[in-house]
């Protein structure tokens, strides 16, 4: 048996997630993997919690179900966060699950950097250190040819929709001609629901009540959160040096009801899409994030209010097109717990 | 760079697929992996062709597109095959794609087996060998927690679409409750067809003339190369050692255009399924194979003619659905570039 001794930074929908299912699969990691997962630390933004022990996960998850404060936990520590954090739990490995800042990319970014500066793996469900340190934190990922890897992302870009896998490892050998993508729970659930008659902020309330949407939706329906994972995706798997100011990105802010319904009586359903395009097969990419309106065969217009979902064009594999349904943000931490597993290993 | 010394059994569509897509990506897989793939041997049913420096690709393609016979070529070996063209040729990896057969299991079973005893790597798209032998051979290959595995087969369920990489990889760390797939396109091809108003013999004969369909049709159809597929997951994906006996298996000959049209009528879809279900969550796997009627909204009964796909329902992951179109069998060859990579690297 392999013990990792793990720090949990972040405690919101994806944090907590990545408690309850530390607790639901600690059998299954024990008998399939031999490993047995120890949260050493754990933090929110009143400060953090550390035991070497191992921190009471199911005590732990109950406090912050009721929206209390890690601070006021058996050994919490007000105010400890970021590079201070790192220092004191002295885990193996950190689990950075804070809320994206795509300004100034803290508290994670700080977080990761003293991760890596103190040689713990790091597991990112957090884009924002992607969006602003793409490529120093790619050196020392799996998208480097370094022997062992530190650091992986794979929630970053769909949750559980293994979209970074499928075209870095499994179209590995093709040339990929196209992507499209939606990858926004909080877009799709939105446009979806006002195709079934209800009203913008109405469909936005009842993805926020679900834990899809953040409390501030601005990056979602806005396109960021979309634009941010076509930048991971354009370096990681396109092989372009892409920054945000890259792309064209449009939201859904201004998609009626009527829109929808005119789509629809067309054959089409509009849906927010991500896009890299080549106009020809030497030239540059073409990102963008925005509402299309797409024929209801389309793949990713048949998709249902809780999908996400990726198509990749190639020269020499078809067409890969994969989907993911996810009802709430645990399998965005069941991506991180399979991170995890192979940073593991 | 690193030079790879190839062994290519099998000159079918599939290892012709091989040999078009190590022309055509050459340059990609020099730039992207330091590789070069010299092709030292290659093997038909009429016997081999060996040159230590790399056969001429081209040639030998122009060869088997005019239905020539490998023994003809400019160092061809009249009846060499299994051992002997692993012993003669001396490669680092040897590249299966041989004819399935499920009763012996030859001539790749032994060709594989001679390939692992001379320390050489394999990669299979014949599912032969691992319907027959299936542990001998997984104890090499990345199923196994050897540090260096030797074998694998990811071109063996379902070509291009990485049935076996979303189970292992992408969920790892989940229970997996359900499975459903479609990984036959002679089966798929035929009943889309079908419901265009052709007659089941005229679609298979389009299927055969684009290379999907064998001349020898009676696996796909008839079911029983999607049971193997599903015995291939079975075994390296749920875990549960699984032989042929273990599956119920019907084939698509008795469905007519009658009962496709009465499934349209009650917004239905029948689809050749492969199944894997669970009664209760400890109990033992059902698995099945056969023609079912699905739910038009249905992931699997959206797929259109070229289309193959499985769906993977889990506890924590959510839902993953995954399709890939294929319109001849060079993503399957693209699979095992992609399984010729991984085990070079």
């Amino acid at each position: 048996m392999t013990t990792i001794r793990v720090v949990l930074a972040g405690l919101g929908n994806v944090g907590r997630g990545v408690l309850s299912i530390l607790i639901s699969q600690r059998d299954l990691l024990a008998a399939r993997y031999g490993l047995e997962v120890l949260v050493v630390g754990a933090s929110d933004s009143s400060g953090a919690a550390l035991d070497p022990a191992g921190l009471d996960l199911g005590r732990l998850l109950a406090l912050k179900s009721e929206r209390g404060k890690v601070a006021e936990f058996p050994g919490g520590l007000p105010g400890l966060g970021g590079r201070h954090l790192i220092e004191r739990a002295r885990g193996d490995l950190l689990l950075e699950a804070t809320p994206v800042n795509l300004q100034h990319g803290q508290p994670g970014l700080d977080t990761v950097r003293a991760a890596l500066d103190h040689g713990m793996g790091c597991v990112l469900a957090n884009k924002g250190p992607l969006a602003l340190a793409y490529g120093e934190l790619a050196a020392v990922s799996d998208l480097s040819d370094v022997d062992r890897p530190r650091l992986r992302f794979s929630a970053c870009v769909g949750g559980a929709l293994p979209t970074i896998n499928l075209g870095r490892r499994d179209l590995a050998g093709a040339r990929i001609l196209g992507v499209e993508a939606m990858l926004n729970g909080t877009s799709q659930g939105i446009l979806r629901a006002m195709e079934q008659g209800q009203g913008f902020a109405e469909a936005l309330a009842e993805m926020q009540r679900r834990g899809i949407a953040e409390t501030d939706p601005t990056l979602d329906v806005d396109g960021w959160d979309q634009a941010v994972k076509l930048v991971i995706l354009a370096n990681a798997v396109l092989g372009r040096p892409t920054v945000l100011g890259d792309l064209r990105v449009r939201g859904i802010r201004e998609i009626t009801r009527d829109d929808l319904a005119a789509a629809a009586a067309r054959g089409e359903r509009i849906v927010h899409l991500g896009r890299a395009e080549r106009p020809a097969p030497t030239a540059d990419w073409v990102l963008d994030v925005g509402p299309v309106s797409l024929p209801a065969a389309h793949p990713l217009a048949r998709m249902g209010a809780l999908e996400m979902g990726v198509i990749y064009r190639t020269d020499i594999s078809g067409t890969l097109h994969a989907t993911s349904e996810e009802g709430d943000a645990v399998p965005t931490a069941a991506a991180m717990l399979r991170d995890l597993i192979e940073i593991s290993r």
